[in-house]
């Protein structure tokens, strides 16, 4: 099988699918999936992701990149074409609490999860027990001076296409974001944007609300203020309180995570003016 | 304006999207939206949904119609290209219960649901008082002879492009479904393929289920085994007994069908093997 | 049948329960509903309510007000005892959107709410139509001079148990909230503490949100920042532009208010802390 | 601390809660929380919960349910006063999938469920690894005669209070069932009443629901005709084919599971005629 990911945001005008879907005729490629978007209807941005199966098996990736160059100059597009099959290299980032690292690691041990996981990173060393019983690399990076670990932390990363801050209790420093330059997936335990910042359950009990959430989100520089991927809720009470929350928490944020790596490593987000768009 | 909305559903082979897209070309359209779905990557089922926005005002449907004819015999297509500014007729049948019937009207007179509604047909006098304040053609037709009542149902549709069940407690013959030939959604309140048939809510209560649920499908001549096209739940607990489970269930009833009839008169729905494909 | 609801707050301490059901047997009350919460183990608030069937009918309920009345001097009690039987006024104050209100006419026509509906009152002409279609009786009130318009609805309100804001755009001040004194209960179609003020629907599209929701609470003095009572989500996706939001919030809009309303006339919900207990 | 739980079902009538709060009263306790439900207004039955402080320490829980027996007599009541602070061993059956188990088992280490484990037991050998990772004993029981596997289940079963059938994909006869006397939790990954028995996941697939279940029941002799406890759901669509409708329905069976399992050693769940009361 030789099946890639292509996906496209340009400028909206007639004829774009006309093209792209004749460039893969002439890949003989068969679109298997094809999602799009528009973001108005007038001067809009256009996106779109398609599966293409490829029946020539023998030209490589990089090849097909190349070929599709002049369509994406003729459309002004930002664009990846990606090798579906290709698993990819996701960085794990942990804390004390290790639920949401137990799920990633239980859920790629029975091949849900269809990637590699070259390392997990914390500044606590409890995750390390977890790590050896999956045998993944576990890096215990604590925090004395921060420049420091972010140093590590980059030298460690920089061949992960994506890192995953499976309740990463630091905040990361915008010199770090830059430099990494890809793909970085934050869960924030409430339903954004209620209660940014530190202890969201806590501040949910003292609002008294009558659901908590859980958001997974792109990291930007502006603490919580990512691209939102997903969401989920559950309905709490008053007979609720912190530890409650918590315990309930847990299987959301797990929830969360999942869903937005399963649309990542897919494919299947693109963020435009600090927002998602998610195909499903 | 002139966009129109073209739905295909054909036997999938590489090329069908290039073989479309180049026609809307041709047309001076612009795809405004596309969705897309094969049942199988091998020897599978094609189906697609594409908004069009044409640029050349001045052609009629009927001669873009007959444009496509050559595509459509070379995808062996079963295929519709729907005027979507043209307002679908929607005949409304009810009987004793008008909670949908009246969300149904207040949703039309707030211009929120974009039909017309020819007609109110029920075989009970409830719902006539409503009708008139929404000055809308109300027919009393009562079961005394269901095939005289369903001749002059079928003599009222005619014309309609659907229609919808809200809450009718009646079963349509298979002869009616047949000579009707157009779509009939129903809404039934439960979570089906649960509770079946008559009182669902009793029967919920009985066994003693933990969440309710109500159903919007399609009519076929097995009663409520039509494809599903959406479904809601609302958590209950014991303290509900089956006037609690009724009242909740009435905000499920009116969502789940107000969720399909947007889908249905957007074309989103496609049915296939007595499920929907249903493109959001 | 002579069914009353004893609603208590006071200091907790042991024998509480016993001392309260104690006074039931003395009042030949049968206890057909006991829920009760303590906000704390050790030094905590207690809350109780009781729903209790009184089988000698002839007794008026002044003279069981007074007779508790040693009982709750002993509690240091906050507390109410209030005829089940008796239908509450509730007053409903409205702006230009009227599908809350809407919502709520059926409900209370259908039987399903038992309440009586002493007036509609709005800033706008909008709703009169509607009230008229119910027989309420309908005051216009335009907001020219802010302080007349409130001394109005002062007037119009004073013998009402209850107002609801169904969607009423317009802030109250806090002379307004301290004069009136009784409950009022206030729609936010938003997920408090997300989005208050103006506007939440377009709030949560700029933020990119993957769920809107609507929020039940009662007015205060403070801004959307009264005790939330019941909460309610649906998910949306980036093809969700404000108007869909606007129309899928309204379902939540109308559930959360009903939800809140059938809890508070049932005298379910007790305040303590700007949050609620809101027993089920 | 010196903490019990009561539960108590009895014909209903006037002052049962005086008469048991009285009690309380006399053991020197304190109700901390009190819960209560009558299946109907005349000649229901009557279902009660109280936790309670006992402030005398020194009193054995043997003697509170001795002295509590003269009570229970004049109210015909079916009844057990539990010690709170007593840990439950709760013997876990597993068959091949061990996402269930797994969430059992991180629980339990981090606390959350406050139980013993005094064994798992599987029909096939997958478990095992998982059970050393824990230290908790596990016996491999393969099914080559029935009878004599239930036999040794039952042997390895006797000194717990509770069976967790977490994925264990046999029927237990009804024999194993009356001898064993102590609740049996299955989860079934379906929405009962829709899909009992095997494939559950399958079967929704065929018939196109639009959203998926999983319920926690009792098990009785009747194969997924228990009492229900709780039930989740998540929407799925056209997209999802069976393996992404049992990837998305794990979430859900450990959900169920542990919200049930949670009730249960809380002793909030009271059986009636095929149904559950559940206090929450």
């Amino acid at each position: 099988m030789n099946v890639g990911i292509l996906t496209i945001k340009c400028p909206d005008k007639p004829g774009i699918v006309a093209l792209i879907s004749n460039w893969v005729t002439t890949q003989e490629g068969n679109i298997i999936q094809l999602n799009q978007y528009s973001s108005d209807a007038n001067n809009g941005t256009f996106f779109t992701r398609l599966k293409i199966n490829f029946l020539n098996n023998t030209a490589p990736f990089k090849q097909r990149q190349h070929d599709f160059m002049p369509i994406s100059k003729q459309l002004n597009a930002i664009w990846n074409l990606h090798d579906a099959t290709k698993k990819q290299n996701i960085g794990i980032l942990v804390s004390k609490y290790d639920h949401c690292l137990f799920e990633l690691l239980y859920r790629w041990s029975s091949h849900e999860l269809n990637i590699n996981i070259p390392f997990i990173a914390s500044n606590h060393k409890n995750g390390e027990k977890l790590a050896k019983q999956f045998s993944i690399p576990f890096y215990y990076l604590p925090i004395t001076n921060k420049q420091n670990q972010e140093k590590q932390l980059l030298e460690l990363a920089k061949n992960s296409d994506l890192l995953v801050l499976a309740r990463y209790m630091q905040i990361l420093s915008p010199e770090f974001i830059k430099q990494y330059k890809k793909n970085i997936i934050n869960i924030h335990h409430s339903f954004l944007p209620s209660f940014v910042g530190a202890n969201p359950y806590n501040q949910a009990y003292e609002r008294g609300v009558k659901m908590i959430g859980a958001t997974a989100h792109y990291v930007t520089e502006k603490l919580d203020e990512g691209p939102i991927i997903t969401q989920k809720i559950e309905p709490v009470s008053h007979e609720d309180h912190i530890p409650e929350l918590k315990r309930k928490g847990k299987h959301l944020e797990k929830l969360v995570l999942l869903n937005a790596l399963h649309a990542e490593i897919d494919h299947r987000i693109i963020s435009f003016q600090n927002k998602t768009i998610v195909f499903t």
